[in-house]
Order: structure tokens, then sequence, then C-alpha cells
């Protein structure tokens, strides 16, 4: 029998796919909640005993979920380290919980369009993802699969405080409302740092690609609320959607503005990135991300028609280490990946050429 | 009646259109005399009138010699600033002779591979340039249309020193013979500085493509003599053509240990330079000719198989500024050039694609 994770990478993914409202430059749209079952340790806090049984309850009112048809379900402790860096990778579990299984699962929907991570610092962590800007959609989609689950296992839940969660900074709704944006026009205007200071003072939290700490390579940014407390979770929702949407316009006006003052200028940066996707042997995983983020910009303003967005979406998950270990077929050094990267990248264009 | 400039440009230069012997390595050998006319003031010391005199007597020369038939003849008065840098870049005439025209002509053949400098320092000097290495053959070339002239116009000679110039580094044969070497495994190798070393105590002169004081820009660079007394013009072309065996032969060896050693390195210098020339839209005059190298060597070897040799050796002469303005129909700031020179080699990479 394959192995889960052989299965789920031959699935289409659907946030990188499908289509979305705004997906030239609002990538995915992702909802999380933490929730932790009633009367039961945290997972930090709790016996090998207990997190099993969490575990067990939390699969089965899963599987009874109509919202989650088929889905894999994986033992964090029956897979390698390089699958787990795989799942890491494709933004299905955190960083904590691939470097440190304890006993801890993941429940992943056939196209990860939703997954929950078991005892990650709660005992539950559910998502769901969707091409594009659709906040209300995606919270549409979470808010009926928990609603489905919490009929069969009640959730630590205060009257005053709203949900209990491991760290305070969940406590509340337990939501973390977050748009992955591509910023590249901003990025070539210089204007990235301003705005980054002006989303941190409306209470917003701006992240790199893989969340807390990470840089902004390849001009992606994440951008999610940062109180779980004293809105309703569909306030926040259309807060921070109000702001996505005033940042779409900004990179929208800085795109056309590029296009009208330095035509010869965007169209340089665009075509080499793209020279190099197409041509290098060598190439480090920041000089790719970057890369790939301008060749996205060419795709989406039509400069570049050779290539599909799909493509380069795919590009940026399977560029990443594990990624490139997995195609390989095992480990790799440093220089090696560099070398696979490059193939890969050049593979892909020339087939979607 | 259309300018002889311009008819110049339409039609095929054989240095760089036609095959010769190692020419992946050596673009073109070149053979110049110096001659000047019996009993006649050297040009910086002679008389307008005296100058006069000796552009027809050459002209009227050449016009007889059977081996120049149907020659371009140009006053350099009456070229355009623009014109005579055109000049320089295809390497018919020198840098002085384009910059202060004074009673100057030229003489070229239909295909370049001949030409003849009235009132440079000397009165005459002649040029054979043919592609390859192939130094006999262009000096039988050189040699027999000198004697066809000098039937007619007698050259100052004196029977010790043989014949007279006005500067003493040419007195003797008045011969420089010149091998332009395109070294770029060499280069990658770091090879060059030591190379370049050792041909300078063998007596032999290297320079940059545009002579003396000029970089190694393109990892191109002419191997010349430097002395012109005591030998017979044959003993000095053999001595030189041993050398530049050799150096061929350390280039193709520096090739195979690359492909041997770091095949990828090779192949990654290579192919961004090609996704560079074919991607960019700015490209100063610098990154033009070291990609035009690395994408010269990438032919070469067989790598790159969508263009041809011809084409990348055209390009050197026409990624040129002169060449550029000509192309664009007017003069052009150095930004400006740098755009059109993008646009060329993409039109020229595509056709040729």
């Amino acid at each position: 029998m394959k192995n889960p994770i052989d299965k789920l990478i031959l699935n289409r993914v659907s946030w990188l796919a499908d289509c979305g409202p705004d997906d030239d430059i609002a990538i995915s749209t992702r909802i999380r909640l933490a929730r932790n079952l009633k009367d039961t340790p945290f997972p930090l806090a709790a016996s090998e005993e207990v997190l099993q049984k969490s575990v067990l309850a939390v699969q089965l009112a899963s599987e009874k979920s109509k919202s989650l048809k088929n889905p894999f379900f994986m033992d964090m402790q029956d897979l390698s380290d390089l699958e787990r860096a795989i799942l890491f990778e494709r933004r299905l579990i955190s960083l904590d919980f691939s470097v440190r299984p304890r006993c801890s699962a993941l429940i992943v929907s056939q196209h990860e369009d939703l997954s929950v991570m078991i005892n990650e610092e709660d005992h539950i962590r559910m998502q769901a993802i969707h091409s594009g800007l659709q906040l209300l959609d995606v919270w549409d989609r979470i808010n009926k699969f928990e609603a489905s689950i919490s009929d069969q296992i009640p959730f630590a839940y205060d009257q005053n405080l709203g949900f209990l969660t491991s760290c305070p900074t969940n406590v509340g709704t337990g939501m973390r409302a977050s748009v992955m944006l591509h910023l590249p026009g901003l990025a070539l205007a210089n204007q990235v740092k301003p705005l980054i200071q002006g989303i941190n003072k409306l209470g917003l939290a701006v992240r790199g690609i893989f969340g807390e700490g990470t840089d902004n390579l390849g001009n992606l940014c994440q951008i999610s609320n940062q109180s779980t407390l004293g809105e309703s979770e569909v306030e926040i929702i259309k807060r921070l959607e109000m702001v996505i949407a005033q940042i779409i316009n900004h990179e929208k006006n800085a795109r056309s503005k590029l296009l009208e003052t330095s035509k010869n200028l965007l169209l340089d940066n665009i075509g080499r990135a793209y020279g190099l996707l197409k041509f290098s042997y060598i190439i480090s995983s920041k000089e790719a991300l970057n890369s790939l983020s301008m060749l996205r910009l060419g795709v989406d303003m039509g400069v570049i028609k050779t290539v599909d967005i799909h493509t380069v979406n795919e590009l940026f998950i399977l560029a990443q280490p594990a990624h490139l270990q997995k195609y390989a077929g095992n480990a790799l050094s440093q220089a090696e990946r560099d070398e696979i990267r490059a193939n890969l990248i050049r593979e892909k264009l020339k087939k979607n050429n």
C-alpha cells in the first residue's frame, strides 16, 4: 500500500490549482481555529495516555463529519523527518509539529483544503485554505467543520473568555485568519517597509512565507489578525478583508505605475528572472523564490505568455528542500539541492511551454 | 546613391561568416603592413597637398591591383563621426583614424577581408583578415596585395633597416600579425593572468578586443608579434603560430577539464548568460560582451544548439555603441543604448532560433 504522503503529493492541491478572487495578488486565504477538549490537560502538560485518547477522539469525530470526506490520517511518529518536512512545506503543519513528533497526528482532506493538527500546542488546530481572497467562504468552510465535530467532542470554553487555548494570544475565538499576498510591484517601488509599518499599526500581523520570524522572500507575505478577543469572528474577518482589499489596490497601482513610468525596467526584471529559471543549472532557494516572484508578476501582467500561473504557484512549493529530496529520491546536500532545484524548474518550465 | 557605409553593412563580413581552422577559439587572424611612399614626408609631418597626393597615388595603385576587386573608397572627411565610429567597431580603422579625420581615406574590399588606411601615421596601413587561425594564408593575401601596389608606388625602404615607418617599433617588416582568441575556459579556470605573463615573456603582445590599453572584455584577447626587425615575416609568423597553437590547446584542455570536473557550474554559467541575452530589456556593453562570450562557449561546446556561431560573432560587433545608433537611426544616450542593445540581441536570438 502506498504511503499517504505519496498519495497526497499526486493529488491536486486545490488552493494552488483553483482560481479564487484576486488570485493574481492574493495567493491564498487561510483560517485556522484552535480548540481544546473539555476537561482535558493541554497537550504540553498531558501524559502520553491522554494525548493518545485525544488523537482517537478527534479522529473519530472527524470521520463522522460530513465536511471531510475520505481524508488522509497520519500518525506523526510513523512519518520520517523528510515526510514531516514535506507536510510543513505544503503549509499543512507548523514547524514545531514537524520537528517534534509527540503523540500527534494529522488529518488532511484529499485536496488539502481542510486539515487538522492533533496535539500541537492545542489539542485541535484545524485549518481551511482556498485560492485567492475569500475570507468569508473559508470561514464558512472551517466553521461548518468545527460545528460538525463539536457535537461529538465538547470544547474547553469559558462564558466570559470564549474558547480556551494553550497560549493566551489565541483565547477567545481561537481564530487566525490570514491571506498570503504577492507584492512584487510594491517591492520594486520600495514600498513594502512603510506598508508593513502601517499594517502593524492597524493591529494586524505581517509575516513571511513560513510564518512568524521568516523573511518575506519571493515578495510574499502573510497578513493576519493579531487579536482573538473582544470581536466576533466575522467582525475580525471583515476588518481584515477591508485592509487586504486596500493593499491589493496599492499593489495594482504600483504595477500600473511601473508599467507607465519604467516599463523596460519592469520587463528587464521579469525577463532576467525568467531567463535564469529557464536556463540555470545551479540555483539557491532564495534566488529561486525571488525569480519565481518576478516570473509570477510577468505571468499576472501578461508579459510572459508561455507559463501558466499554477506552474509558478506549484514551483514555490516544489523548489523547497524537502520536496526536492522527495523528488530526487534521496537526501541531498545543499549544493546538490541547488542543482536539483535548477533541474526541476527547467523541466517544469519546459513542459509548461 | 547609397552611402558606402550603408552598402558595406549589408554585405557579408567574411571573417565573421566564414569558417576558418580552429574558429571555435581563434576568432580571426589579421596581418597589417605599414608602408610609406618613397621620398615623401610621413603623414604627421606632411602638408595637406602632400597628403592629398598620397591618397590619390594609393587609390590609383589599388584600383589597378588584381588583389582588390570593386572596393569601397571612402574619404574620411566625408563621413560623419558615427560612420567613422562604425568603421572602428568593424575593426577596419584605428581609433586615432576614426577620431581625427585629416586628409585620410579608407579602401575596403566588398567583404572586409582586405582594407587600406591611407594617411594614418604611415601613408599606407594595409590589412587582411580571415576567420580562424590561418596566418600563412592571410600573409599570402596581404603579401600579394602589397606586391601588386609596390610595382606602381615605390615604398620608403632602407637596405639595412627594411621598410621605414613613422614609429620605430614598426621599422623593418612593418608587419603586425595578430590572432583574436576567445578564452572563456581559461578565464573560468582563472588561468588568463599567468598566461598573459607567459606570452609577454616570449616577446609577444597581448591586448584586449580594441587594441592597446583595452580590457579583455568578453574573454577576448589579441596576441601579436612585438618586434618587426631581425626576422623575416614568415619566421615571425611561424613563431607566433606555434605559440597560438599552444594557447588553443590550453583552452581546449581547460574546457575539457571544466566539463569533467565542474559540468554543472559550466552549464550554469552558459545557461545564465543565454537566459540574460534572450530575455533582458536593459543590458550594458560589458554585460553583453561577457554574456556573449559564455554563449559562444555554449555554442562551441554543443550545449546551446539553437544559436549559430555566426550570429554570436556578429552580435559582438552589432552590440557596440555606434552600430546600435546606426540600427536605431539616431543618436542615443547610454541608457537608451542599453535598451536598444537588449532589443537587438533578443531579436537576433529569436530569429536565429
